[in-house]
């Protein structure tokens, strides 16, 4: 399966980028949780283009359509259904992509994998449009989550190599996580972020795209979910994750700064504080022990590539004539995808906790 | 499921450290494939300790016993189990360790997990000892693969910051992958790798463990295979490679150095070459663009945290009675884990690979 | 999962009967596959209500939109979604029965299995209306096999104990099947399907309802597809099969006939024909062996209980007052589902054959 | 995956009949739960072959070892792998089958799905000796099912059409299930079972094999468990009945006999009893509505095809050479394989029911 996810939770999503619709069946939710369609709203919000040079203009309101699952705004714990339409699409733009292989794209990937029938109008099942479904599932795990106390938050660790301040991997807390959900560019330092808008538009005049990293943590997580081997907390979250375009890489508390570290560096002490509690002094292992939470706070990097898309002439093959061509990308593009990439990472985290919290003895 | 992964091809690993034995059980190979099985041996020795003091004295053989699947020595294509009895074994070493969470191991979440009824006497099942009916694994699967003159090899990039030559990504062939395959020490630099074996046996002199980077490379898979979204091409592989114990990152192409770059940087501009095949001018995508591969070499880089066990005296928990202490690890460990989980990695990239090359159309 | 099916083939059911849509989305189609929506109609046009006063009166037209997946007509080989909006609800017929558990309904055990969230308006996504996206999922996988020569059909093989002809298990063929399959009544012996239809409108009349059983048989379904153990065509057929409401029983070939035989009886002899091809005298294996394809007619037999709902008064419990109570059943029901229940029943033999089709060395 | 399950528990079987060993994994078992390992020899020694004629006279003592997964005795939750070595088996009595199709036998359909590469001695991978791994998980499942109220229970329901008597299915007890468990010939009444004896004898000395039913039942599950569609109790127990060779047919409850019923006949009315609990005056729909348990006891029959393997000589084909034979069986072959398939069904049924149960909110 390619957009199937199938653990305690599933999630089948569906749709072309400028297809009929989009959407998502998430199946296995625990009955009777209350979802706030509002705070979706939100969390969908933050995924949408903006209007401020950064992001694609292309207007996507995308408002979810619930066609299952929800019954008096509770969960039914029968497969919940929700569909985005796409309205906004000028496929008049991608016309001469067809056979033209973009640069960093999966257009010609995709021609193979699908022996040329796959919709190929604006990416197809390959867009980054598909994150809007990924995170409306990611974001109703994240109020079922909420609801016991586990919060999960990113923001843009870095653009092009400027960088944000960092979440402190063992005292991050709820509230440093919601300080930076809601802003308009997800950074916790502004002073930063002003650097970092700067230089997603020159990028855009300059018609280049800006990669960059995205820092999440997960707080509150009960010691004891996940498992060993091949169903951890990392082997779920890193399978998720890559299911975002544009990620290249994901690395779990230091990550690959252990690669550079001596054995009493890294490993985190434990000791057992006032209240009983056990905990480590430092968070080197990003919460998770043998693929199994220890209770401190989950936290992970994602490396976001720049957006492949760009306006200049790139050298490329036509693979139907297999021939050398140049293309040139009209269309609207996102500069830098990393703002909008923020919440899908959230989403990813939050459908892999919520699935390893239903085999939590005491979940309810 | 902790130990199972279930693709097209499924393993399922069982076995503890002190146990009667570890194992593995391989579903769904295709019939009629010749094995090696004196090439599988080499293959697990490189995962073996080795007697140069830079790995644990433990005195593993490691034979591999055949239980069924196999017949005249070809896959029968009926599940395949190998097993490999557990006789070397201290438990005493590890009696105090019961209730002891040793830093950077998963003993306290271990515990909660199992609710305290895991073996834990040399870490149980997440023992790195798992490792070895991963490789057999991964042995089986790289031989099938390299009938179809698919390889898959990999080095120690860096050690505690001491860094080996790298894989040309756009240019590295099948004669670099074996060039290193059974060097004792396996660097691309011999001299390089003269300076990291220093390095360990001065940590293990003092007490100390190290960590460092692996990279991989596959070559001549074939463009086409993987999927979007969940299945691709890098979810299967970090799913897997996130269960090799020790490993806190992973990333494709030029992973982490993506988010410092511009598109114009990053994007590989594709072109026919002399004999009408599809390449790409650079490699940044570590050959796998929307999770289907592109015929271009796989690349990927894995961070390997330093061996948790170190003989000096640690702060910590006893976890039953959740009170401050200190322990004091003996026993026979590895100062540094990373040259024997090169081979461990190369055996997760062999399943992902062998996996997806089975709804290859072409795969005979 | 409750309603997802993830084999080679995955489909992900969605919906209640009085909410807003239900549908369901197909992963891992085969790309460049050819759909006729007029003839889906049709397939479906089957399992809705007839005017005949056979069936419900509810007005369903059922027309599924297609959200994803095809795009010219072809499948793009990404997840195919397909929704069919609920208009025609009348949801006040069923308020009284939010407590009172129906006999031989899932009211109650749904009721505790979702701790009383579920949606509960017409049976909600227990309804026999769920059937609608498993026939359209069967009408797709069954186009696909047609395209190859492999025919499925189904008739009403008995209601309440008359009996239609049988199907010659040995040497039915795709004539045989076409000529029931748009029949507005699918029985062979159109004789003793007016008796059939007589004793359903006496039932109807009476607040009766009727049992009954369906054979179907597949043809032309090459040899050596399926798997021993637990992913042969009987237990995948049986899993799906069971999945439409009121089925209770299901055999294949001989089935429940074969308890009361001897092995010469009940023993197919092998032969080549005349084309050189093997075939068995008799089929009393119902084409498969050891879960396997035998190239000879795939047969079985699936048990459909009598509607549940009648209109007469029924000794029942309310089950949040833990109290014996009775109920009467208003609305509109089926004296008898098993005429609409045929194409569903061949609905999931498509999909269970198609599914293991796509592992036959051969498919292309 | 052929002889992979994988629901809440995994099962991984492997082996050939006269290849090393055969043997199990089970995965995700619940932590710290005894397991008697003489009951578990019991339970086996019922599927073992018996002395009285009645059954083949190969010896097999089917002890099996545990190579991890327990530790004093407990569950450790991490995977269990038990093995059983081949030791008595006499391949040359099968050196001539290797080509000639066996009627009701898997060899051809095997040769075509494995290529002509499976292991065929004895049935390779196919023989009914890998029913002694699953019922070894089954009756660690039903250790563990007991231990919480809930017992399974099965015996010979007819022979050749010789019948024994029934359970009551609306109040059969405990009691009634182990009341037949460890009788030598496993009917509830004893009269009867003579004449199955006696008619089994005639049949193996008259070069004959009997088909069969069984009757199996559960009591005690709770109210709730399951699921509606493609995960229910019926979908999971059929795929898993279905795993054991020679099954031919499964129905629940009433059965096929539904299929001449009316609805008030089969409709089972709900009552509150004396103590408060829910339940149902008759049982019809064998303690599953809706895919989902009601409470009352579980019931199922499954239909047995007689042994295929019979002394006489039968027509076939030798499929590598494309032409008819005659095929002689020699080796020592069951008359019956009925007696010895009870425990198998029991087995099935456990593990389903436990996989289930792994889900119920209120488990521990």
């Amino acid at each position: 399966m390619s957009s199937l996810w199938n653990n305690r939770i599933s999630i089948s999503l569906f749709g072309e980028s400028h297809g009929t619709a989009i959407g998502v069946v998430i199946d296995n939710l625990p009955p009777g949780e209350s979802i706030d369609l509002e705070e979706i709203a939100r969390f969908l919000a933050r995924r949408a283009p903006k209007k401020d040079g950064t992001t694609t203009s292309r207007a996507e309101l995308d408002i979810p359509q619930i066609m299952s699952g929800l019954y008096h705004n509770k969960t039914t714990g029968t497969p919940l259904c929700a569909m985005i339409m796409n309205t906004d699409t000028h496929s008049v733009d991608y016309s001469n992509l067809s056979k033209l292989a973009r640069p960093g794209h999966a257009d010609y990937t995709g021609a193979l994998r699908y022996r040329g029938f796959n919709d190929v109008r604006g990416g197809g099942h390959f867009s980054g449009r598909l994150t809007a479904p990924l995170c409306f599932a990611g974001a109703v795990c994240g109020q079922i989550l909420e609801r016991r106390g586990i919060y999960t938050g990113a923001h843009i660790a870095s653009i092009h190599g400027i960088k944000d301040a960092v979440f402190d991997r063992t005292n991050v807390t709820k509230e440093d996580l919601l300080a930076v959900r809601y802003k308009g560019f997800p950074v916790i330092n502004t002073e930063q972020g002003e650097k970092m808008r700067e230089d997603i538009q020159n990028a855009r005049l300059g018609q280049e795209s800006l990669g960059g990293i995205i820092e999440c943590a997960s707080v509150n997580v009960p010691a004891g979910i996940g498992s060993p081997m091949f169903d951890g907390l990392e082997n779920t979250i890193s399978q998720l994750v890559f299911g975002i375009p544009a990620v290249k890489g994901i690395e779990f508390g230091a990550g690959f700064l252990t690669g550079e570290m001596v054995g009493s560096q890294n490993n985190d002490e434990f000791y057992v504080d006032e209240n009983g509690h056990v905990k480590t002094r430092t968070n080197n292992h990003g919460g998770i022990l043998g693929g199994i939470s220890s209770g401190m706070p989950i936290t992970l990097r994602v490396a976001i590539k720049p957006t492949p898309s760009i306006a200049r002439p790139q050298a490329t093959v036509d693979y139907s004539a297999m021939k050398n061509e140049v293309v040139n990308i009209h269309g609207r593009h996102d500069p830098c995808i990393v703002p909008r990439a923020v919440p899908c990472v959230e989403a990813a985290v939050n459908l892999a906790l919520l699935s390893h919290m239903l085999d939590y003895p005491n979940f309810t």
